[in-house]
Parts: structure tokens; C-alpha cells; sequence
């Protein structure tokens, strides 16, 4: 699917910030007429968004206090990907540290950029089934509380516009239209 | 819908890093247990996606070359907003430049944050129609190029994964679940 070689390589980088979360690069891109101009990107390791379906049909959500926007957003469940860690686990890891659920079957749904435009972040979308609690591990500066919502329910909040995180959205409604097929 | 007041207040903020097209601030966060962790967090100005879909039926797509990700990515229309600007605006005004076509309708369809876990940017989804052709008007590190896809086109490059801009998914898929009502 990639197209990468038809692209021309990318020349100078500058690395300029390093941060918990993220670090930031400069790099100097080409412009149609052939010169150059220099755009920040951030650089991220990847992540995962994961779908929790309860054996009673109910969807596993949180609402996650994101210091970011300044809101508690309703969300799915999802974290970053650790140095060379396959997605599947890391999906399996995050379910049950924010939902304290574990799952006995964890299936890929789908990938997507979450901000191309500025950031590499790649989010890996994954549907959790077999579901049994064994208890929330949250991380000191994570505020998540866990909700189970009908399937209606969820999609009521997607039409409303309540549920207003990228991922969640795209995961839920591809979850709608396509099933794990 | 924000339940902001109810949140502490955000500490120190500490802007570290001024780009093109975004900031980094850290910001000291409050951990679960009384006390603190610093944390950086993207700064963005918000943008919009356009869903244009002509009289034909058929969806104006983009072929856009993202050296943040290395790939040239199927994606809606979309664009950076200029401070205080009203984002149907600017909306318009990206749907000319990057596609070429202005619309005689321009309808707000949802708002979502793209990656509340590091970045505070918003973006406000809209669907374009009336739609006549103008002229693309791009900018100089832009490499744009305008397809036109049926909507079963579309959702079929949604389900396969060909498509995989996160803003772009969850446009498509939130218009086919729920139109404009």
C-alpha cells in the first residue's frame, strides 16, 4: 500500500525537542517548484484504541480527564505503543489497566494517522470479546472512570456529538459498518 | 458540554517550542494522589475537514503527499484555522485551494479533537454542496491531487484500509451513519 518510494527521500533533520509523550523533529521538505522550506513534525512511537464488547452486548467506555483539552472526554480505551511492541499486546495491556477488563480475544480492526497533517502518531484499532474483570491499574496522572453503554446508547453519543475523540469515533463507526470482517 | 469547572486548574505552563504550524507547552499536571507531573502538550489552532459531494453523487477525494508520515494518503479536504477565524470560513476557503471546486452550501456536520492525549487541536467537520469548479490554488510545500469517487468507492477504501486519515474516516463514516440531521 505504501508509496514511499516514489517520494523523494527526506532530506536535513533536526531533532529539536524530546518529551515524555512525544519529541518534535524539523526537517527541510520540498516545495512543486523545487526549492525548500522547513515544517516540525512530532514523532511518535504509535498507539492502540481498543473496542470492549461485553458478552451482554454492552461497550465498555471511559471518561478519561485529558489535561490536554481540558475536558473529560468519553473515549475508548487506548495507550502508546512500548519500543517494539506488537500492537495486539499492548491492546490486551491497556484494556486492563484503564477498564480493568481482560480479554480473551483481542481482533485488529482496522489502523489510521490521527493527524498527518503535523504528527507520524499511526493508531492501531482493535476489538476486545471474552471480557472478565479483574480490576482498573491506572497510571498516577491518569483520571479514567469506566461506564458500560448499549450499543444505541454509544451511537447516540457519536450523532450528538458528547463523543468528540478522533479515534473513538472512527473506531466505533467502523465497528458499525463493517464488523471485525 | 465541558465539564471544565469542575477540573483543577492547569498549573505551570512553560511554552518550550514555537513551529509553523504548532507549539509545545509542558505543563505541570496533578497525579491522582495530591501531587505533580510535567507533561507536553501540542498546541494547534484547530482546523477543519470538507466532505464535498458534487451534484453527480460523487465525492471529491484528495491524493495528498504527507512527509510527516512518508506516504501520499487518501484524505478529505482540510486546513489549519487563522486565528479567530470562523472555521466554516475556512473551510470554504480550503475547499477552493486544495480542490479547485467552491460550494454553494456549506453545512456543519460534527467536531472532534484528533489526539486529546498530546494535542489540543480541534477539528470541525463539514459537508460542501452546490459545488462548481474554479481552479486548485495550492500552496508551495502542497502536492495535491483531486479524485472523484462514487460513496461505494469510498466506503469500500474506508473498509480495506486503503484510506487512513483518522479526520478522514470518521467524516465519512459519521455523514454515512447519520447525514447532516
Amino acid at each position: 500500500m505504501s508509496d514511499q518510494a516514489a517520494l523523494p527521500p527526506d532530506p536535513a533533520v533536526e531533532k529539536i525537542f524530546q518529551g515524555v509523550k512525544f519529541s518534535v523533529e524539523r526537517r527541510r521538505v520540498l516545495t512543486r517548484d523545487g526549492g525548500t522550506a522547513t515544517r516540525e513534525v512530532v514523532i511518535h512511537p504509535g498507539a492502540v484504541v481498543v473496542l470492549p464488547i461485553r458478552d451482554d452486548g454492552r461497550i465498555v467506555m471511559i471518561r478519561n480527564r485529558r489535561f490536554a483539552v481540558g475536558e473529560t472526554l468519553w473515549e475508548l480505551c487506548a495507550g502508546t505503543l512500548e519500543p517494539d511492541e506488537d500492537p495486539a499486546k499492548t491492546a490486551a495491556r491497556e484494556l486492563v489497566e484503564e477498564t480493568g477488563y481482560r480479554a480473551s480475544q483481542i481482533e485488529a480492526l482496522t489502523t489510521f494517522y490521527t493527524s498527518p497533517g503535523i504528527c507520524d502518531e499511526r493508531m492501531h484499532a482493535f476489538v476486545a470479546t471474552g471480557l472478565s474483570e479483574v480490576g482498573q491499574q491506572l497510571e498516577a496522572t491518569e483520571q479514567i472512570e469506566v461506564e458500560l453503554l448499549t450499543r444505541s446508547e454509544v451511537m447516540a453519543l457519536v450523532r450528538s456529538g458528547e463523543i468528540r475523540d478522533g479515534k473513538t469515533i472512527a473506531t466505533l463507526l467502523y465497528y458499525e459498518a463493517f464488523g471485525t470482517s
